[in-house]
């Protein structure tokens, strides 16, 4: 026995994922990290074990030997599926125990829950329904740019003390990075508060742009591309309740329109996939997409690198924030400033959404 | 001051202790533990103290100054008993305060419960009586083989985060070896399973027995006997409430009948204390005794170092077991396989005696 | 963002700080802590950020951003107040927000509770008040000895996992000494414990005097002053709700009176601000003023050190206390013996106190 065991704990019951959207589909994680081992998650409250099967199929089951619950996690993942640890009990993907050695028969009880996962574009998906064992009724969300060849990509995880709607707000509103991300791509912290913010939505997805043209590029831009003095730059930040896209860069002056979709430039594509572990702690799952630059091949490592930097500076940020909440209680007396537009937005589809869902569940519930 | 002071929490009161079974002697720890220092240690949610006085004699106290609550174990063992580290009060090893510096009268109340000890077979044993103050109604357990000169042993304990029956199941059914224990003790996972098992009880007593005569010699047995390419191994777990007396070995093919009593080949006889320290915790004082071999001298201890590593991964499976359950609310869904039959009729003496002593307690307690 | 978040968890609500007497100056650091960064602390339940404004002004608020919670502690000092780390809301001294980034309306609303503190003799005190915004209506303590030029003093600070009062215990019997303190400031355990202890009270202060005249100076008194076979020893302890000073030292024999207000020889001047943080954890300010001696230029030195090790073990010894309490059950059944007189008194002021304001306050709160 020689894998490590995860441990995850203050878990309750399935009904605490009713305390967050359902019918979704979250990130589990990315293609690159299911090798050779289980790979233990919590998500919406439940205890999950992530594998890829030696056959390549990747699967999400209760993380639990139904024998005498260790972790499937500490186990070994074979051709046919993932082995218990303890005893040996073999599980198929679909949950169904298909081997108790040293014993003929195998009870029909001898399984566990299994949820549907989607692997597409290096993404893994897994799909949190409301009504166990329903199927998904739509197709997981593309993302395009990890199998775009004007692109590079690195990613990470981080595994939060903070509920997931605090990552959110940070996300949706970018003026934080003059005071939060200033030896990365901060600016000029005056720069970002003054500049127009423009706040759409369409049915649950929210979108924040701000144009910077009259910019200096902060020293991650500075680390990627041979920018002058000054720089256009651009922010599209995409919220989409599960993930969202955010399309940062600039152009040099006199190029490409800052507002053209088809601009050239610096690009930082970033993916950030948000999913709950419990009310109270959150996964982020994040990937950043660079351009190439002729001049400077090994750009995108840079970017790579001071993007995991500056997302350390936000786990900072938002963990001291959550502690304090919790040390003087909830959010009831926030003051909002203009900046807050977009991320109260995300707040109230994702209220919304809860609200729909608890009305729709039987009263016993 | 240079003692260390051991942290012990989450105690709640002496009514506790009756959620395990009482009026038993349960390991408090080894002869070899207890020199010239107080160890703190908490049995059935009962804080203790243990030492020798100088004069040699071994004791058990509340551990708690009656003064101002400073454990006793923070204190200093002198020739009449311990002496608090705050303000010097001397104990008796009966509990009476025999001295308060700089006081002439010492009020009667000055004193601290204290508990029955006997050493035995440098083992310390300490009864917990269901009456408070009640005196031991039967002699400590003898477990010869530590002083058999057939025989060398070593000995270790663990502090377990889980309940102590999770560790008699895990004891009481040894065909995880194959799964659990692959590099020491392990041998092939399908011989273990596929064994016939044969289980019996008597009273508090279960004895499971498994005889493998055509296996292969795992890598402990090879590294502490010149076996061959085959030997003929032995199981025989005995289960007696709050210890285990387990009995393997192997013979080598052709030499004495495996299931002789008298037989001789290899030996490994683990004597395994099992005490409650909470109903999450508890504590494993566990010893090994095993047969020399003329041309092997030094496989004693390799013997020792193998069954420490071996009793690590045990507790990593267990402990992540007990998280787990925690996790997904108890086992009232686990399923039974062939191997649990001696396990479940531990369970069931357990159960008993606690039904019994619960029936016994006045109404109002 | 370079400053390090300070996590405080487990408060409750300002009700809470009625748990402790109000209307009081506490001690919130030394003047030497606060430099260029603020500094998270809670008191009594409230946390507060301290800090000194480029102009020099000492401020302590309410730690908390009123737009999204992060503590103001986690932001940076400016010469008008202190910035949150966030957003880069500028609050002033006052509490008042005085600059919101890139809007130019301030709601009213945007501010943040201060507290009232005062610097005096290198000592910060805040008032924490039973009424809300109540002014102070005293002046803050004076401790003189931090100015004297006889003296030179060194300072530190305990984060204690214990109640407040444990550590008056503490200090209000200094016959602990003998047991715990042996290798700095202990001396002969019974000397300690037969010296005639003198305990009187006058309002809310207490006094404790210890005279032992025929004393062999302890490693700490050897270090520090060019002692002989014996000395003088007094102990002058003074109890003042919020802080305590003990006055200690030694006389040659056959120089000064050891009963002498206006006695030579080796002083230590202790200042002991004990401030609660919440119920069951508190602050320890101490500083320790010491004469010099001609002859042994570094003596004062030698007395910081040597009282810094002492103080270690005196957490080491009331931690372990307060532990033992929680899992026995708190200290219903003390056994007092004669050295706890002085204790024992302050304890009744305190709930005198805490009796009378709960008294006084509308039977809803």
């Amino acid at each position: 026995m020689t894998t490590t065991c995860i441990p995850i704990k203050n878990l309750s019951s399935d009904a605490d994922s009713h305390r967050f959207p359902l019918d979704q589909w979250y990130v589990a994680g990315f293609s690159s990290e299911l090798a050779d081992k289980p790979i233990a998650r919590t998500f919406l409250n439940r205890k999950v074990v992530l594998f890829r099967t030696g056959a390549g199929q990747v699967a999400a089951l209760e993380d639990r030997c139904c024998h005498r619950s260790l972790p499937l996690s500490c186990g070994t993942v074979e051709g046919a599926g993932v082995r218990c640890g303890y005893h040996g009990l073999l599980y198929a993907p679909n949950g169904q125990c298909i081997e108790i050695p040293g014993q003929e028969r195998i009870p029909s009880k001898a399984r566990v829950k299994a949820y549907p996962v989607v692997e597409k574009n290096q993404i893994i998906w897994i799909w949190m329904a409301r009504d166990e064992d329903a199927e998904p009724t739509r197709p997981a969300p593309d993302y395009p740019f990890h199998d775009d060849p004007r692109y590079k990509f690195g990613s990470g995880n981080y595994h939060y003390r903070s509920p997931w709607q605090l990552i959110h707000d940070n996300l949706l509103d970018l003026s934080h990075l003059g005071y939060v991300h200033l030896q990365t791509i901060g600016g000029d912290a005056r720069l970002h508060m003054n500049a127009p913010m423009k706040v759409s939505s369409e049915g649950d997805r929210v979108k924040v742009v701000r144009l910077m043209p009259d910019s200096s590029p902060p020293p991650t831009y500075r680390a990627a591309w041979p920018f002058g003095e000054k720089c256009e730059r651009w922010q599209e930040i995409e919220f989409d309740l599960t993930h969202l896209r955010i399309w940062t860069g600039a152009v040099e002056p006199g190029t490409d329109a800052i507002d053209d979709p088809d601009r050239g430039g610096f690009h930082m594509r970033g993916f950030h996939g948000i999913t709950p572990e419990t009310e109270e702690t959150c996964h982020y799952f994040w990937s950043m997409s660079s351009t190439k630059h002729p001049d400077m091949p090994d750009n995108i490592d840079a970017v790579i690198q001071q993007t995991a930097f500056t997302f350390d500076e936000d786990r900072t940020i938002i963990e001291a924030q959550y502690r304090n909440m919790l040390a003087f209680g909830d959010k009831a007396n926030w003051i909002d400033i203009h900046v807050d537009a977009g991320a109260n937005r995300a707040r109230r589809i994702v209220s919304e959404l809860l609200r729909k869902q608890a009305a729709a569940e039987p009263a016993d519930s």
